[in-house]
């Protein structure tokens, strides 16, 4: 299986980080390449960047289906342009959200997010609604870094797991999902501290959670569906 | 006040006709005018149509932020690039939806909206969910005619009220919403059919619901709340 | 324009006020007027004042519909009787609610209502799941001051932003809603107060929120749906 | 125990079959005395209606109250007036909607309700989204007789049994509550009708139901809470 | 009318205090027995004690539809296979879930629950959801107190009270439900020292709620919908 | 990999076709085995069933904790004993229903049903209310075939896609999710048969879908929560 990782900033200095990272969790017949964008944001932190990285990340997604991918991860927990993607391309496409966070329902009652900065939270609590599971929302919590200050592995350890460990403390979380990609390499510590303070609450790492999505995806032979995601009629676009 | 309408598209076809369904829809003192896309798609059908259209919309509302105009209306009922808009700049930004579903959230107790194609259904519907509104919308329906061939007016009464009269047969609507901003200039005669059908059931046109929106913001000098979108971070971007 | 205030109480001590207030946000071209009641409460702090003022309420819609004005504002936050009165008129009713929080829905992410006395909680709670609203409430706060004794300015903008910054600093609300149309004036002090805390976050004045929504109705010829609000079968009352 | 019923329209002329229905459904010890209103319309088959009847209908709360009574049933399926009367007085009050549609979701999935006219519709779903149980609700459906013309039982069965065996066949209902109060001595007729199409659904009296949830009430000793009907605050009242 | 109760347990030690209670709450003419389990824990406190008091319970359930009683009481706030009963009995089901929380719902507006070990926190906010009753549930608060120790009533009463203070302080619910059948005799208790605090919130004991919830449905000649619990198909079963 | 699949029923006669379907969509390492119970019911189609399997259920879960699998697959649509199982062992236990649901909730908008018989519907309703997923859900459909008669594969195609297919095209499904898990091996077929129909709509069949959610659970080394699925007390259990 052949997994495109789309980066959806510009920029290559963290083109290495990601691709580790994803082909750590991959199986080991999966080939992963990693590609950031040519136009759009250095980071995505806002729905202004997630709107300027659209057109950047779909003409990725164009050249993925053409190089004939069996999968593409968008690898932002906002889920940037993912149903414009899955409108034009028939390969699977997953962002971090999705993976993730139906992942997390299987595990426990209340899902609780702990991402970087405030300015994500309305998009996040937004993206709950939209996808109908706001129900089962516990939390969002901010360690309130940003995400280009985000490779200091243990400061980031520790605040995530203050935020995680407060919200469990109150029966706000169940399960955790750490709500940035960016976040990487961090879930099993964080995990562990958990379970020492009482009780196994599983972490859920947004990269682990779409590289295997995918995987299993092709696997089962299941792609989005045509009535949810119609292919756009033919037009002219300048983009 | 000065009233700027984005038209999310590309070339100038359709100029004039916006501005004189939003002038007309107008006070005496508005100032209106109209501008269309550098780079975008040439209609809006699709998620993908709205994702493209994004960075071009945004660069006219920074434009229309430095030429000082009260409010900016993005001609669109998917409200593309509302969000982040209201990022970006202070002055007050609303698409086609929100004005047009809250007002008629105020008329009656289900809210129908008529569209044009069914690629859009999924993303009205996530709109609906996403703004938290999803208990009082009763139907989408759809007339399936291309936007670019809106333009045969009484053929599109014709489709729109029959559409209409048998969600409000059904009692699944008790307002009618037009959902989608290129259907101009035929709210009146579709009510006017309805009410001839039994019952007045108002129609909300989305232009003049926004128009009129805006003027009012300014006159009450409010503008999008500050905790919801706040200012993204200063960074590189290349859109 | 001919706007008609109905003031739902008995006693005519706050009429020069209410009509200064709402002629204040009134359009140059409207005409406002103010009645209050010849029954009902002093001032309507429970469901069972809002009972009370019904009838008396009905009798001054039922007479500004006779004297052909274009819009009828019920000034109470509960909108005491205005689902009755859009059954036996023709002419747009509305109370403080429904404007002032559709306004807010259009601000931010979750509205945040500070209000009189706890005795209205369960009523506003109510009144947000009757509207199908309840997704996008965040908190409802109490001033504890009775609606009698509003008139102490300074006092009354230093409760209300003590409650509207502490539901911000918690995230539990995004936008204010003063929850009393007796909250006469104070809007913009408590929106200034807490833009210097930290970030905008708009107020909005229910008087405001009504007069201009009215104002705007009758520029779109808009008038509650029939199928919602069908006239009343006639028979014997005595009332 | 002793009960009064109120019967919340004027004139005397149902007072005795209203009387016989609820003595029918009460316990041996049971005082059952019924009242009608003063003042108020001659039914209750909109929201003008029921805004009108609450003044009598609270007089006789309080009247109620002051004879010692141990519970008051106002006899009309919209609760008119409930809220109010519990803050007033400390004897348990109920309407027609509470302790029918409680009991119903006791005994099957979807409740369905069928009523008399469509003017009580959006009262209805208003009442099922203000009470928080919207997501039990199947369906209304409305035999369209005026609540005045309830008296021929057998279209009266007829026309109940054809709307709720379609509710049934369509899966929208497993419990129907007749929606009117005036629909009396034909539940067990439906039901049997129903049982013999082919399943045993159980059809709700709301007569019935309310009479015994205050006959129940008052063995377990419970009346409603005071922190959600608090007392209204002393004011002047002109009623 | 003959009452059942199914202690769902196995052992005899509780028999004799769980007949005097749901005597002395049952009617005059009321007959009450209690049986406890031949298979099962010897207290339910998770899912898996649920799980395996299943088949005993039916076995007794079948027993007592065989014995010819007219309610059954399975006495757990769990509602153990109580929906498998109705499908296998006519007669009247219930555990102690329904008939306490559809009480509290006719008394105030946000129901509190104070139940004994957190293990059934996640059980008791499933229930909730699966009846479609959360948007009513205000906290769900625990004592933790094992129940096989709840016999030092005084103690009870304070943990009880301490916890139904603080949410009723917080605004988190208007009414108490015992959510633990085997607290037994101390509702009245909590009460009055809730409304020594400061206003009246009832308290519903679960064993009283349930005991006259059965005694009403014997009267109204209610039972269990046959399409929602439908029979099921005969097969080989070894249980 | 060993992945532990339990036939939730009595007799052998499934065991093969069971084993070899799993074993089917199993990875190359997997290793599947498959057992049915001592005690329980012959097949699961109602409430009644589902109670009378779960004690003889866990003790295949135990047993199969000892034997040291890695995954338990309960293979049953209804979840059974599912929550009880994850509370005794630390091995990711699954039943049919979660797999299935959160795959098609990644596929698209609103997810389609098809079920066996009449019986199960309300219990699949309870479980999607249950797992605050019922939002999403647009339609439960029957083909109405007994369980144990589900071996005529061309029958079983037909009657799927006929359900499916009207679906689909009154836009209640964009994902449809097989009901059953005695539905081996005909995914595929209706998903042909749907996309020659106009477009693709993805078939999920629920024990593909278990059996590669464990497999990725065990990659991914996440079990469910011990907050949501605490151990049970010890205590005598007579089971």
């Amino acid at each position: 299986m052949h997994l495109r990782v789309i980066l959806p900033v510009i920029g290559n200095a963290l083109l290495d980080s990601v691709r580790a990272e994803a082909a750590a969790w991959a199986a080991p017949g999966t080939e992963v390449d990693v590609v950031s964008l040519a136009r759009g944001p250095a980071s995505i932190e806002s729905e202004y960047d997630e709107a300027l990285a659209a057109p950047g990340i779909l003409d990725r997604v164009r050249e993925a289906a053409a190089d004939g991918v069996d999968g593409v991860f968008v690898t932002c927990f906002a889920d940037p342009a993912v149903p414009a993607a899955r409108e034009i391309v028939d390969v699977p496409v997953v962002g971090g959200f999705e993976p993730a966070v139906l992942t997390a329902l299987g595990l426990g009652e209340r899902v609780g997010i702990v991402t970087v900065r405030p300015n994500v939270l309305p998009m996040l609590h937004g993206l709950f609604r939209r996808y109908g599971l706001a129900e089962r929302l516990g939390a969002i919590r901010v360690v309130d870094i940003p995400v280009l200050g985000l490779d200091d592995h243990d400061a980031l350890v520790d605040r995530i797991h203050a935020q995680a460990a407060d919200a469990v403390a109150r029966r706000e979380a169940d399960v955790i999902v750490l709500g940035c990609t960016g976040m990487l390499g961090v879930a099993r510590a964080v995990q562990d501290r958990l379970e020492k303070d009482g009780a196994y609450v599983p972490v859920v790492d947004p990269t682990a959670a779409a590289v295997t999505w995918l995987e299993r995806a092709d696997r089962l032979g299941l792609r989005a569906s045509r009535t949810t995601y119609m292919p756009p009629p033919a037009k002219e676009r300048v983009a």
